[in-house]
């Protein structure tokens, strides 16, 4: 009754409890009928969870049939213990699926540096391969089993046309709790059945991960599990994919974003301790990277952050992020919009300051959702991010949390 | 990206901490722009929570405008004190949104005869209000704020037509925790934008119930704040359905029906210590009143939810609750049909049994979606229900948790 997952051709899958977290599913498994195209895009952080290796390997080849997750162990800073848990997982659902085990991508999330429960998990995967199943519930259950401090469940679904095909594509996500950054890994799985070349695919992805997941900040740090893989078997039988020039590329493109936008959205919307989801966009920059950088750095910015948690009109600070960006910046030249998604008030003209109603502008800034947006008349490329404010609860927390 | 609740035209929610759970969402609020038809159905249980008091008050006159709902306190065996939180909620409400106290609805969840938490919730509607959005994290938001011991967050979404007009019907629900009695509430609200008259409304939503969330069984028990609260607003502009005479209406209940059967079985799938989902169908008995007895006798017969937990074809144990149920019952003339979805063996014909294959039925039982039909021969009615099977965990866990 809510499409998910369970409603792309050919995917199966399933969230069950092994016993690592207390009373919680924590184990996903998920299946294509048939080997897919994949792409992965990986943590930069310098260390690497296990499954993260394992994956970036089995990958490699650009083809992939099943993915299992684990919550509750990240299976990070683990050491050879660690590794052979992760080639075990892969092992197993190789075993009871009959496939290759270079076909399966494997994923931890949850505490660093605990021996990783190896065989509760083995034996988890073999007792719940058999449930593998395309009922809808099955795809709650894999969303719901992938968490660890995420207050709910990451999903996406959206169908389209390519080649006059109809086209499924849904994915399960999990996000970053602050107050926890031992757990505050980013996960997400996408899985569709339209036909594409894995380069075109791989090319596909490290671009729209560019645009949606690296544009979203909680509290600036990257997890030693992040992972985002998509997988596309193809069972919508459209003429595959092949090159950028290919008109329906586009659309799988657009729709590919637009997916991944989604999930990064969810993650941010569900950050712990925050209170406001800011929409950050950056009008005629010099260039897409360009923009990308200075949302960042905007974003990231403590004195905004808190700013908008004050319901501060303190645009000043937003001025000086953007000046420290390390790029080349003129105010002068500058609009700036303040305010709520969809109603906003400029402060800024030209780098000169606007009159405006402080009272109004201070109500905006209490709803939930905000934007923020700078024009910099200097080009034509554009940007968005998204991020929270800073709230005395994120402070109090990260004081008393002993990591 | 995924529809819900807050597709529906004029459906505005949100979903927030209070305070009164800790680290989770546990107050929810829904709008619609106007006044709506609305009709619901009400525990049974003789103790009767106060915002059930309430409730059945306040949609007496078949319209509502607002429901809200908090988790994390039933509200239940409080008294006086109880009786003004409720009031209180209601009024409260009633000033922030501008609207009669008596269009407000609603519902609590949680530990029973614990003190109301009548300030948190207050403030927290106070606070809350302001937020009210139809954007679809909302929806998210608001269908966790109303869990309590369950496991993932239970939402529906249908489209279909009535009269040439789109109808958006979307909806939010809760579930029975086994293991915790105390908030084994179950709660479902359906938002519709259909126009319907409130009598023709309050039909329809008695009789669905009766063959949705009445045809489960997780462990038999009704909790003292039981509610089913169905809210058209009329807002697709369809010609006003009036009678049970009108095509439409047959749609419309068709929708309504099967809305109310996705969000029970949601309940019933999220049975904690269960590890099995079983679909119950009596076919050709002489009433729908018979069969949909006689399948809550074989649904809640001990002796057959622990065959189903160890994949025991004791098919003997299901007639024999058959013959328990208070009705005249002649097992020469039934067929029994036993497995897992979609596929089953007939283990009895005409009353004789039949030979099967043991290992292969066996195979089925392990499956996690079970199935037992049984044919009547003695009538044209049918009827649905489902349940679990009891695991050795349900004994454990209901042994050692003190009530």
């Amino acid at each position: 009754m809510i499409k998910n997952i369970t409603n792309v051709r050919g995917i199966t899958c399933w969230g069950a409890h092994t016993g690592v977290k207390s009373m919680r599913r924590d184990l996903a498994i998920i299946f294509s009928k048939v080997p897919a195209s994949a792409a992965a895009t990986f943590t930069l952080n310098q260390v690497v969870a296990e499954p993260v290796k394992l994956t970036k390997k089995h990958i490699s080849d650009g083809m992939a049939q099943a993915i299992v997750i684990n919550a509750g162990n990240a299976n990070a800073a683990t050491g050879e213990q660690g590794r052979e848990g992760a080639e075990a997982m892969a092992q197993t659902m190789a075993d009871e699926l009959g496939i290759k085990k270079e076909l399966v991508m494997v994923a931890s999330t949850g505490v660093i540096g605990v021996p990783f429960p190896t065989g509760d998990i083995v034996n988890g995967i073999r007792e719940n391969v058999k449930k593998l199943t395309n009922k809808s519930t099955a795809g709650t259950f894999a969303a719901n089993a992938i968490l660890t401090t995420d207050t709910f469940a990451k999903e996406g679904f959206v169908e389209f046309e390519v080649d006059g095909r109809e086209i499924n594509m849904g994915a399960i996500a999990k996000g970053s709790g602050m107050i926890h950054p031992n757990m505050a890994t980013m996960l997400a799985f996408i899985l569709t059945d339209v036909a594409i070349e894995p380069n075109l695919l791989k090319e596909a992805v490290s671009d729209a991960v560019k645009k949606s997941f690296n544009m979203i900040t909680v509290d600036g740090d990257t997890s030693t599990n992040d992972m985002v893989v998509v997988l596309a078997n193809g069972l919508a039988q459209n003429e595959v994919l092949k090159t950028k020039k290919d008109s329906d590329y586009k659309v799988f493109k657009e729709n590919l974003e637009k997916m991944m936008e989604h999930l990064a959205q969810q993650i941010v919307l569900d950050g712990e301790g925050a209170s406001k989801f800011i929409e950050y966009e950056i009008l005629n920059a010099p260039s897409e990277d360009y923009a990308r950088k200075m949302i960042r750095e905007i974003s990231d910015s403590t004195l905004v952050k808190t700013a908008m948690f004050g319901r501060d009109p303190n645009w000043g600070r937003i001025i000086s992020a953007a000046g420290n960006a390390g790029l080349p910046f003129n105010y002068e030249e500058a609009d700036l919009y303040l305010g709520a998604d969809k109603k906003d008030v400029q402060v800024l003209k030209k780098g000169i300051p606007l009159e405006y109603d402080r009272n109004y502008l201070k109500k905006l800034l209490r709803e939930s959702h905000l934007k923020i947006k700078l024009d910099l008349h200097n080009g034509k490329s554009a940007a968005r991010g998204w991020g929270t404010d800073m709230t005395t609860d994120y402070v109090l927390f990260n004081s008393v949390y002993t990591t």
